[in-house]
């Protein structure tokens, strides 16, 4: 195997695990650009290791910095957001591992897959937000993504080498989080530090809420419903409390096959860099004797609101997933500067979703303005 | 699909389960060959349901009762051993399930593989006996194997779509039998109506003795290595007293795979009729929720030895693994008429074992002097 790809948002927590990938799969991978927001100094270092054709970074002062750092190292050094989006569009690589964070790097996965490229896909809000654009431009342009997600990663394995027909549901397996067995009339004392507190995978805050309240398992939700062309009401939710299990498919005939595997995102990376292989690599390995047992439980809807309320946006399609993701992203925000209660995220998302205006094929400039919307709303929210 | 099917033993618990399958999927499959040992009132049943061209019963008695009530149904009717080798070589099917119970069994696997026929197989002794002539046969004719065995079905459907050579291990599931938590020290006062309490699957009383010795789980490793082609040292055997999780596939990145269900035959014996769909049927379905949990526990080889002994006969091969399985069997017999204890069916296994003329390449006919030996050898061996 020798590819070459792009990381886009190299310096974050999935880009430097894709390096580590990509030191350990030395011949197989072969990076030609990287990009990062502000991290001049790991860009800097990761540039110099590496050696990709060009590299670049959003912000002008780091910019200056990564210029003067690698002028005489024969990498083009291109800044700002508009060269992110020219380099999203190149099309001398085989695959871009999409790892921006936000809704900054939806633009980025249509663009790759415009020029046909396929994308491992990190990104959430590209297919949570833009899942309608994505298709009509897979359709297009034939460019596949591969999901880098542990959940989704998970189902794709285990369809490999299975007819689509012959799917009847999928099971995404969810830790519950922290406030899994919490009395629920003591929600709305929840403190973010005490939210912060997950046990299974090391992320970062966003996200790390989201898995308190199982937005995440929300949004995970939309994307399995783009990603795997399934309805609705053929895509459940289980508790299943020590990751292990990745997620579940069942089939018609009622075998179920499943993805396991230690907590380590080097794993789902690393199949989609080099999908359809399973190259040797010496990351650590699921012991099932140590584990000693998986447990699962049912979803309570009560506790968890905010996997209704994607199941419903998905139910609206157009706009709704994305007022949804966009609106939770800001009211998680107002959360860790302590400016609302655990309990007010989900019912600022509910509202957002119910007061704007839906669109049902939303173009990216509709999605722009949708964000700057549910901002605006989201922060100007009186509880 | 339609496909043409024979069914060689489909009296027995295995056959009848395919039947129902078969009912379930009208119109894929089409019943061509039906036979049975002695059973045949239930062959006449299922002859006049099912039509097939043809049955054969081997017990000539029984024989002549089911030629009399089919004589005019325009059902041939074969008596005799013979006539089964004969039905066995037939080409005008697409797959035979070979669901015949112990060493008889075996030839007919030998026979259909080498008229291009693929072979469902539940009989465990055609690879266990003769995998080296079953090899020889595959290489030869082309013609494939479907294993009906949960533990190996699961492995199989791990393995769709992905790359023999990205596999790490094997993993072979066990429920541990009922005597998994039971002080080894009493192990010698183990009755044989004690062991005959099975948790999880309904089984015959050898079947359900190999259970309890975990001797099923060592003749389902030199199965696999068989049918996987897979080095010893990477099969390794888990216990998992609930039996949901069937078996696992551990690829070399850590990725883990693995085939769960309720334990209900008529799921693996479907997809070996119907692989490589799987047909929508409304088998009762596995709800890990109400399951709860599935936990899992290393082997003890001390209070499993027949595990160790399979692992040392195929280390072996040649005859070892037929000469195992053989004196297990009569062992087991001796058990159950109370001539022996529990603890001593290892220790006869061990002895035939070691006590055989080994042969590295054994022929049909080595085979069946060796099966005659072994008898000879258990029956009157003294303790």
């Amino acid at each position: 195997m020798n590819r070459k790809i792009s990381i886009l948002g190299s310096t974050g927590s999935i880009g430097q695990n894709a390096l580590k990938v990509v030191d350990i799969l030395k011949g197989d991978l072969e990076i030609v650009y990287l990009t990062a927001h502000s991290n001049h100094e790991l860009l800097i270092e990761q540039a110099l290791k590496y050696r990709p054709k060009a590299v670049n970074i959003i912000d002008p002062t780091s910019g200056k910095i990564v210029e003067s750092k690698l002028k005489n190292e024969n990498i083009e050094v291109l800044i700002g957001r508009a060269s992110l989006l020219e380099i999203s569009k190149r099309n001398d690589i085989d695959l871009v591992l999409n790892a921006l964070v936000g809704t900054a790097g939806m633009e980025s996965t249509l663009l790759a897959l415009k020029s046909c490229v396929d994308v491992a896909l990190s990104n959430k809000e590209s297919l949570v937000m833009a899942g309608n654009l994505v298709k009509k431009i897979q359709e297009k342009s034939g460019s596949k993504i591969f999901p880098v997600d542990s959940e989704h990663s998970a189902i794709w394995q285990c369809l490999q080498g299975e007819n689509k027909e012959d799917v009847n549901k999928i099971i995404l397996t969810g830790s519950g989080g922290p406030f899994r067995n919490r009395d629920i009339s003591t929600f709305s004392n929840i403190t973010a530090d005490e939210a912060l507190k997950h046990p299974n995978w090391n992320m970062g805050k966003k996200i790390t809420i989201d898995s308190a309240t199982m937005m995440n398992k929300g949004l995970e939700i939309i994307e399995a419903y783009w990603l795997f062309d399934i309805p609705i009401d053929k895509i459940d939710v289980v508790i299943h409390p020590q990751s292990i299990i990745h997620s579940m498919v069942e089939m018609k005939d009622g075998s179920v096959k499943a993805q396991l595997g230690i907590p380590d995102m080097k794993i789902p990376i690393q199949y989609a860099l080099t999908y359809p292989r399973h190259i040797e690599t010496d990351w650590e390995r699921l012991d099932l004797v140590k584990q000693k047992e998986l447990t699962f439980e049912a979803p309570n809807f009560e506790r968890f609101p905010c996997i209704q309320l994607a199941y419903a946006s998905l139910r609206q399609l157009g706009t709704a997933p994305a007022v949804l993701n966009v609106a939770n992203e800001f009211a998680v925000y107002r959360f860790l500067e302590n400016s609302i209660l655990f309990t007010d995220i989900p019912k600022i998302v509910s509202r957002a979703c119910e007061k704007h205006d839906w669109i049902e094929n939303p173009s990216l400039n509709d999605l722009q303005n949708l964000i700057i919307w549910t901002k605006e709303f989201v922060k100007s929210f009186n509880l």
